[in-house]
């Protein structure tokens, strides 16, 4: 059994949901692995990590616009000194979540054919955001 | 320590959401693994998987109203050539997630009584949809 | 490869978000795991678990106030024998998810700075929750 664990600093270009696969799979090696999972864990609360379309770039629009649009930005929060988009963005990272786990076949993710991973930043100035990446198998 | 993995593949009856645990446990053996974990990953991204309630047929009609109620259908988005169902379906899949990671213990699923795995189809036209079921423990 | 389970019960106080990183770590010993992953898994319909700030109280409020004017109490569900609170319950549950993986480095969680474990507790009289902890790695 293997166990390997890197970590991915990446900054978002701004607000919005982005396509990082290829970046997932230059930071780790999971070529060794027949079957086994990978693990990813954004380490931040004003941003998160789905799974959704590769293709479109229109899909990236939307979820933006319809996520924006469920939790509007504002100053109705009681947490609201870090700017009117902090708190949405606490929101939005609990709703689409920091961890998930995608299955590893013969060394390669095991994503559908227009699956891709995303980063979703959720703040107007974006930061680095960390990424450990923690793979198991044989 | 055991690793597995195997594939489900299933088509729901209609839009909706479908207890599919006995399908999950009839397509992998987890009787010889003592403590591990099942993960669970959903190769789509129209449709998702969530845990809830297995036994008020009522709740999964709720689910349905209350999901289509949140994130409507229509062709107010970008992403709208697939039918007024599909960008909706899209952002439903990234709020339920595609992935869940459940306990196995003695050599069955660690659910709570009330438990179910769900398949949550957010298309208005299912097709068949692939879940890779990897258990890890010993 | 080491593998290990516990359980954690825990009642909160209230209806609302509870940052509950001690008591986890309180519950599972890790720091014999020098790279792994630990699973939280929450075995019930009416709750949820989540990872977000641990600093500002402000912060747990919000995020009980939008959870619950997005899918607010009432009668106008087919499901509401048990109570106004109790298919909101149920929707809560499945939009935030009852089970997470966070990375296990150095025998300790791997978790960022401001980042804490949230038991989201969505009915009004709330009961004992069971978590169940799985830690793997080496």
């Amino acid at each position: 059994m293997k166990v390997k664990q890197e970590v991915l600093k990446i900054k978002a270009p701004k607000r919005g949901f982005f396509v990082i696969t290829d970046k997932v799979l230059s930071t780790i090696d999971i070529s060794d692995i027949n079957i086994g999972v990978l693990n990813l864990f954004l380490k931040h609360t004003s941003a998160s990590l789905t799974i959704n379309e590769n293709a479109s770039p229109d899909v990236r629009v939307d979820m933006e616009e319809i996520s924006s649009s469920l939790i509007p930005d504002g100053y109705n929060y009681h947490h609201s000194l870090e700017g009117t988009d902090d708190m949405p963005a606490h929101f939005k990272s609990s709703m689409f979540g920091v961890s998930i786990t995608i299955p590893i076949t013969n060394g390669r993710l095991n994503l559908g054919t227009w699956q891709g991973i995303y980063l979703n930043e959720h703040r107007n100035y974006p930061t680095t955001r960390e990424i450990v990446l923690t793979a198991f198998g044989m």
